[in-house]
């Protein structure tokens, strides 16, 4: 798969990444070095600092400060997901053993601490408090969604639920990126807005679309079982759509009640989803994400980075990463 | 136990503590904010906010702004509690259960992370770019001390090990205090450097006698089994001092081979250490930590807040909690 909205950022990325491993101090113990090594280097697409290095060169930012804020961002997303996978058991992710598989789960614990104020450290090195602040709230954010997500009723099938759960656990993070390499880059307010607003809408897309992935997703390449959101009780937007079409389809009923612990009835149940058209509007909803992002970029001068962050965009409903 | 440094900053304690509970959003979860206000509340006695508090009053420093200082450390603390508590297994702290004793491991992590993302968000509402910097280095000094300390050698019988350890785990934050308050407070580089100092040195002693009480304590206050340091693979100064004086004791030379989990062998080893002077020894360590913070403060204007502090550098090495 040859992608080529990276093109530009390449080397900027490399940069992000070397600033990732100065992290790891080279007097930690081994196992914790070859452990942060590991998560720092295995970091799939690096969609999140491509977006802030992508943004701030169009907007013609500091370089050096855009670098600091990608690994800031990367980092934090590390540590969310180090800590995500020893709270959901997981033992594999994207088809590598978790650190929650190997190490116990106190070591799993604290080297999420560790990436959370490393990543803080960066970010403060940045030099510029706003972007501090807007570290500080953004992790509130994904913090508060996974309580949320913790403490809330299994099952419930409320599109309003979904939407705030997918704008802290993913969104956020997106807007995070754009909206701070907008602020180390330009002072105009409506421009940093737009590109809040730009990270906004590609986050929304990107989870709906992984969402849409769970049920539709090779198997392998998920690397977790069909529907296995539903399985632990979250209703995401196909589920979503579905329900709406299907208001008196029996095993629909039961998913609020705890119908989403019965094997049987979800696998039923993802069957007929993914057989109905609920799946196309879910890609519909999240495409309508992607359309607004590109008609926020439209009014922006024609640039490697304009066209870069279209192509971006576009690819979010296109993808199978 | 009437303790008099408290009383000159005994209403700006309240006002941390208020302060503490508006980062509890009402729209929680009624368990989580449940727990969130027990966790808030039950705190102890507040010391380190009591030391940014005295530092920035006697400074002549921005109320607002040391209260907000205030209760980021004090959260800050708090969280590494939950996770420590978490790591430890432990079941008790100060004789009541904690979160890891009613919780999944799931909930608990999150809730020490919910509180390390509000304790940044307090920090950042100090608008003081300095303060989150600091902030985040001593969050990543904590982090890294707990990881090293699960990572090292148990058993390991050197003296500088311990000093980093306690560093990390206890001083660090109380400098932390310490020196941002009298960031907020002064531009007097010689000033921030002697109250970094003066919190350097209360830190030190204020672990060593923890660390004391973990052989001499009354049980039932400590919560826990008499020398359960040692037993844990803890070794700390009494035990260092023990060793130094009695280097051909069989239990001593055993101890970095794995004695530690030998329970008879450690109650042995307790007993002997008690009777021994090492307690007088490591008392008399901490008294030289507080002797020093209280020469710091002597060329300081006479004023309540500097009888405050003086009077808390030498509770430390006279008190029970």
């Amino acid at each position: 798969m040859t992608t080529t909205f990276f093109t530009p950022v390449q080397s900027g990325i490399k940069e992000v990444e070397a600033l990732m491993r100065t992290q790891v101090d080279a007097n930690q113990h081994p196992d914790l070095k070859a452990a942060l090594d590991h998560l720092m280097s295995a970091g799939g697409k690096r969609i999140r600092p491509t977006l802030g290095l992508l943004v701030g060169h169009m907007l013609g930012g500091n370089h050096e400060k855009l670098v600091i804020l990608g690994g800031a961002v990367e980092m934090l997303h590390t540590a969310t997901l180090v800590h995500d996978d020893l709270i959901d058991g997981a033992l594999l992710r994207r088809g590598t053993p978790t650190l929650n598989a190997r190490w116990s789960p106190a070591a799993t614990v604290l080297t999420g601490d560790f990436l959370f104020a490393r990543a803080a450290k960066l970010a403060a090195e940045a030099d510029y408090l706003p972007l501090m602040k807007l570290f500080a709230e953004t992790l509130a954010i994904i913090v508060g969604g996974e309580l949320t997500q913790m403490f809330a009723a299994h099952g419930s099938l409320n599109r309003e639920n979904y939407y705030q759960r997918i704008f802290a656990k993913t969104a956020s993070l997106f807007e995070m990126s754009t909206l701070a390499a907008a602020m180390i880059s330009t002072e105009d307010e409506s421009i940093r807005a737009a590109l809040k607003a730009y990270g906004h809408e590609t986050g929304m897309a990107f989870q709906i679309v992984d969402d849409i992935l769970d049920y539709t997703g090779d198997q392998g390449a998920v690397g977790k079982p069909l529907g296995s959101d539903l399985l632990n009780g979250l209703v995401t937007l196909p589920a979503i759509y579905y329900a709406e079409g299907h208001p008196d389809d029996p095993d629909v009923r039961a998913i609020p009640e705890g119908g989403w612990t019965d094997n049987e009835r979800v696998a039923r149940l993802v069957g007929r989803i993914r057989a109905s058209d609920a799946i196309q509007q879910a890609m519909a909803e999240a495409q309508a994400h992607v359309e607004r992002a590109l008609q926020i970029l439209e009014p922006f001068h024609p640039s490697t980075e304009r066209d870069a962050l279209d192509e971006l965009a576009r690819y979010i409903v296109d993808r199978s990463f």
